[in-house]
């Protein structure tokens, strides 16, 4: 008599995916939409992310928190200074976030308060793409001093993406950026990927950008 | 009666670096100097590379070794494409080499015929700094549209260095980097760390860089 086998159809979760569906779960009970923002040192996130809480401060109540490897305040000083509640989390010499540091750090937000959570991850293009957060979507800043050949380079982290950022667009006329080759690369990886170029320097983009989040945070309140 | 104690004064090696040792020797049986640089993406690692190499390869026997994380070639062939020997090691995602996997990368080169073996780091400023290659020196490129604020981000990093590079000297017109805040924030980790400034572009400090490395090179084979 053969024995019986049952199929296994349930995807086996890690310990960080099934803490970043209880950080999920805690965004949702809030009504609270979050963005995962990841780019190599240097790209820009800060500023961005400064740019997009001018455009959306008026309009949703905000609140970041910053993930650094080491115990400098920098950005997090940069966000308190517009008034805007900001959680620090010190990886300790990591290379990522991760859902259980997510999970302590909210609990430091007002999150009855909030509409909007943005976090920027640590620097870097490779241990981000591995590790859930429980954020509703994840943002990629690529900025053009960074060069064209990155989506080649980093697959995997373009291939997790819902939306991309290309940054530095000012920079454009003194660097040899080959747009169409970038774009070609990205799309391989991750076809119609949602993408907007922007300079936090000009403003350039940044309309559109602001305009695609504030859709999303309407439609998860609506939910 | 007391037992007797037997004070331990030799450090405890972790087996990445009892094997980093290992590959020292290996280089230095052959009169090989090997650099280890490290830098974030898209700093402009391979460009300065290049321009390394047009410098020093008229004088000297020069190898690369490529580290990336994904299975592309971009990098390798770029230098082979200059007729050096080069070896690319896929970390299969991992954000960093380490002395076994140069262990592995030595053994497809001609060992005997070279000077020089310059190796090219995963891109990345956090997970390099803590794995011993068991190259001579540490290089790390900074450059300038990542931001003045690096050092104080990514201190690690900066602690273990030999000398550092500053690339992309030619954007600075374009970009709000206060260079006495950067040398600053540098200083207080790395006292009085050797520094060029560099433009892969317009040949800025180049000069200056393959003289130091040459005379590293001169040194090491007359231990």
């Amino acid at each position: 008599m053969s024995s019986l086998k049952v199929p296994i159809v349930q995807r086996i979760l890690s310990a960080n995916e099934t803490l970043a569906e209880t950080v999920r779960q805690r965004f949702d009970d809030h009504g609270i939409f979050a963005i995962n923002v990841m780019a190599s040192p240097g790209a820009g996130k800060t500023s961005l992310i400064l740019r997009t809480i001018e455009k959306l401060a008026p309009t949703y109540r905000i609140a970041v928190v910053e993930g650094d490897t080491a115990p400098v305040t920098i950005d997090a000083d940069k966000v308190a200074n517009r008034g805007i509640p900001a959680v620090q989390i010190n990886t300790g010499g990591d290379c990522h976030l991760d859902a259980s540091m997510m999970d302590s750090g909210l609990n430091q937000l007002p999150l009855s308060d909030l509409d909007l959570i943005i976090v920027e991850n640590v620097g870097n293009l490779i241990c981000p793409a591995a590790f859930q957060l429980g954020t509703h979507a994840n943002v990629l800043i690529a900025s053009i001093p960074e060069g064209d050949d990155k989506p080649y380079k980093y697959p995997a982290i373009y291939q997790g993406l819902d939306v991309l950022l290309i940054s530095k667009l000012d920079l454009l006329p003194y660097i040899d950026f080959r747009m169409d080759y970038f774009k070609q690369g990205v799309e391989a990886l991750n076809p119609g990927l949602v993408t907007f170029a922007t300079s936090a320097k000009t403003g350039q983009g940044l309309n559109e950008w602001a305009e695609w989040l504030s859709q999303k945070i309407q439609a998860h309140r609506q939910r």
